[in-house]
């Protein structure tokens, strides 16, 4: 396996530590630079004790030209806005990118200035990007590969961790009929590293723990990254109604959503439509009937459980549920997928074990 | 104040031991007898060491004739079916009744039957039988606190953790006519005590902690309870789409309803609606808007704390959250509430003090 | 019983909620003000959701005159230093203060200044001050109340929460005669809330959730307070080698102590020393021989539970472990414990409940 | 590299899965059978849905003749006694064993039959097994690749958890000599998943959760292996105060060990002494002067991190600390640690990744 050098952008975040170790247990990927502004100068394990004995690496500034020197991929896990003036200049100068941050997910600027509150001043490349969730779109990202291959970078825009999960959970029920109606409710329970590194009274874990409390309900800005993909996937414009809750775990993420049920809809048509759907998938899997995921059963990994009911209270409506870890499949490790295809290597390399947690 | 001598039946459980301590604590009454089956003859301290240096009790066997020897009032801690035998034995005797298992609850004993898969064996007493639901059923409360002070027994069923939390969060939108149709969604997550005492797989630390799944999925038992008090409260057959979910902490639960809302509602009408509820409610408080609470801010106490938004995602729904102990307004506190109204005590005497969890 | 109105000086910070907490709930007791430098005229439900509901207290400036405008009493839940300038102040105006800052704890000046690097300017005061741990030092208290019964303020110096756990561990042993040699080590073990309110790195939920760390090692503020307390109760000068530890929970704290034997002591022997010191103590509790405390049974609470036990291996060693809330009989409940004893008050009143938490 | 096959016996317990796990990412060995008696016929994933997707073995029973006919190499993560009989007969069939039960750990039979309460039934292979701590005994596990080469089927007796990390703290104070006395005490914090799958009161999740406890203090049955360890290495007869607490996390587990300091003894001697000593070790690390470690820095993986300081109190006393995790280095990465050198695989293969968990 050809070995290629990379370059975490943001090393010293939860998504950006999950890379460093993705990648130096990576086969096929070298762990070549690892950058963080404030700890430049200092080894990682000396910031990151988790990663003493493992790795002696020394942080570096984000600098592209520095990043182009020595690596032909950079994964950016940065926050919004950051990306918008890196990527384009990572991309001139030769090198892939993997980008975790927003910038790059929502294809009309007009819906990103909207939630983000800023332009984007990037616009030329929206089209370039693609959205790399590979169960929706491994024919997009197989292309950048063959791209690549002529010698021409290329950038994956990475999903976020609520619209993959709703996503996953959704897209069967969308794309085989079964569920009709313009509306999808995704309430979703997220670990507290889903709220980032930053340290203030919500991460706090006297406030976190032992509690469980709704945010940003209405008004989440995953929320038109979820409508642009539903709508693809169901042929028609979709709305979301998505309520993200903050629960007391580190890793781990789910999703519920409901979707009414076309007529005449059975249980067991529900469940063998999932089945249909993710039967190659290599990395989700769907229960049997009457059964549910829970987060644990793939925290740390690259993996994504779905279970699905049908409810015949009244009218029927279809209940999914996807449990993924928001740090692996819903950033790193699906990071991590992506640029597999892109460079041409098998698609779970690296992240195909099972999830190292109880 | 006069001072009620209670007895609390299944006082090992959790229900059971929160029982205990409100009313160790509860001015207006006095804890003469606790009742366990398998630790009958042993100190209560010496079984939950929690309550060593609090009360020297001895266990007894919930035998009716002991308890009506010595006690007005026994709250019934016990799993559903065990209520159905004793508590018509201890009306017999009279003895007031709080029953705390679901025995009581549904008017209909073919629903009972059709959930819980036993006949009913008390059908006589279902009409008998007042819903502890204080905030929707302050009247008939009080209407008992009148029969008994004439001498005769009365039976209230306090409702479920689920339920309690639901009918909390939907009451307002349901009444006052901004919500339409016929269906609410109810997704919740609760704490691992909502589970029971049992030792179980799914009550195993190392499978709660660190983990978030979706269980009972369309067909949990707290359905039919739903469905019964929030077609009263709309005057309208209601069906309810009922998702629990489990979360790593003890204690705390906190639903969120999904309600479609009528033409026109704008989101200060959802805010107003549900200020105007709950205004002179002692123990449930409406969060300004834009804020959503937090199960730690109720943890321990007998409060709920309700928060709304309106999602204008292709058709408008309201989203409201609310927030309880499952042990506390969702089984033992809101027992001790209806037990103060039916003894004629102060409605929140021994329960009003904040939550002693940050 | 008469009322004594009562201020909370830092009601925001963890020890401060809990005292308005206490207070609130306190027959004796009357809130009468709460102060916050930052969030002086906000409502302290609306920065402690937790209070919604049970108090509509604005929050005050620590301002000496007002203070003394309208309280008896003030409790100090202040960072170190704090207290130095605002103690003389409340006391020349005729309040009387319990501080639960590092303050008033050391008799010696050298000392305080040598640990908290900072020289102690109310010197005056350090005998003035009598330390609040009543198991101790009840009478020391009683006097107290007796010259606050003349008119005169007084000054309560509250344990910190290591030192109090440690003490109340290790007391029975030394008074006793059982544990022979000059150093004692404790090992302890806190929930997060012993932190602090601040959030940093090791606060950060993600960072204390899933893990347990030593810190402080050989060097912690708590040390020479220990070996004040344990030199006096043993009568010759004592070291203690304290370690304390973090682990995953809010609330809780148990210190594990380690003494030398003296020649020929049986385990019967330590159990009976331990039972005899605490029998007619009214917050703590020794546990039957061969049981120790989970904090669990004494977290939001104000009492202590002790277990003792004798290791033969090659020289007799004691190992006794104290189970405490490092909010309660740590800092809030026990500093309630020495208000009630200067005030005159029934000992336990507002903090004889059994512990809410299961 | 050529490829081992390999069973793992109780594949199901918490140390079952982890080597499940470990060997299915382990490119020198493959998972050829996994046992479980009570799940024997299932699909591991059905029984544990982490390993959903990642592997389709089926479960086994534990039959002797079973694995030698496909296996080379078996774990026995089993309750001790079971390897009583299991042992022999493996090795009878050629099979190499790596046992993680206590039965061979201790070479004194009248030892095991004291602590274990039943007599060893296998003495005569006491003197064949090698005690698996590769930092202490890396030449006699070495020695067995030698035997293993030849033909021979060979025995490692994998230490436990607390012995782990109680001989990483302790080893480089008793080599170097910079500790005396025969006495050390091991005050050790464990997560609950080391006290196994069984479902009880203990493990559930609302007692674990939120507290700490001691418990088997001064008679748990890791303490004559601490002393037949800690005896070895400081060439003496030691004695080991052994308190074992738990804490609330899954995976997890401290060692705070207290020696006596030599005379003249300084700090930056300490520091030295552990830094000399495990500079060569690839699985463990010393901490800078001044840092403790925290488990979460190693949970998930097979790593150890020690921190070292001087306590200067009356008389000085090296206080050390080991964070491992119970699961990884406690159990089943140092299994494999083990299996690697009897097999003359790289050692660290398959367990050389930095922690999965912030």
């Amino acid at each position: 396996m050809d070995v290629a050098s990379v370059c975490v952008v943001g090393a010293c975040g939860f998504a950006g530590m999950e890379l460093c170790r993705l990648v130096l247990g990576h086969p096929g990927m070298e762990l070549r630079m690892a950058t963080d502004r404030k700890a430049a100068g200092t080894r990682l394990a000396d910031v990151r004790p988790a990663f003493e004995g493992a790795t002696d690496i020394v942080l570096s500034q984000p600098d592209p030209e520095l990043i182009a020197g020595s690596c032909a991929l950079a994964f950016l896990a940065v926050p919004h806005t950051a990306s918008l003036s890196l990527t384009p200049r990572l991309l001139e100068l030769g090198v892939s990118v993997v980008d975790l941050s927003a910038d790059f997910r929502l294809r009309d600027p007009a819906t990103y200035e909207a939630w983000y509150g800023t332009p984007h001043t990037s616009t030329d490349l929206l089209h370039e990007a693609v959205y790399g969730l590979p169960e929706l779109n491994r024919a997009g990202l197989q292309g950048l590969a063959a791209r690549r291959a002529d010698g021409e970078p290329v950038l994956v825009a990475a999903p976020g961790c609520y619209p993959t999960a709703t996503a996953l959970a959704a897209m069967p029920a969308l794309e085989s009929g079964i569920a009709t109606g313009d509306l999808v409710i995704s309430d979703a329970i997220s670990g507290v590293s889903g709220a980032g590194r930053a340290a203030t009274e919500r991460t706090h874990f006297c406030h976190a723990n032992e509690s469980v409390e709704a945010y940003g309900v209405a008004k989440h800005r995953h929320t038109p990254e979820m409508e642009q993909t539903l709508s693809d996937v169901a042929g028609r414009p979709m709305g979301v109604v998505f309520t993200p809750h903050l629960a007391p775990l580190t890793r781990g993420l789910l999703a519920t959503v409901y979707l009414e049920a076309a007529e005449g809809v059975r249980p067991q048509d529900v469940q063998a439509a999932y089945e249909r759907r993710y039967a190659d998938e290599p990395l989700v899997s769907v229960l049997p009937a009457g059964r549910m995921p829970a987060t644990a059963s793939v925290a740390g990994g690259g993996r994504a459980q779905v279970g699905v009911a049908l409810s015949m209270r009244r009218r029927p409506m279809i209940v999914a549920s996807c449990a993924i870890d928001n740090l692996g499949k819903g950033a790193a490790a699906q990071a991590v997928q992506c640029a597999n295809l892109v460079l041409g290597l098998p698609e779970t390399e690296g992240i195909r074990a099972p999830a190292p947690l109880i």
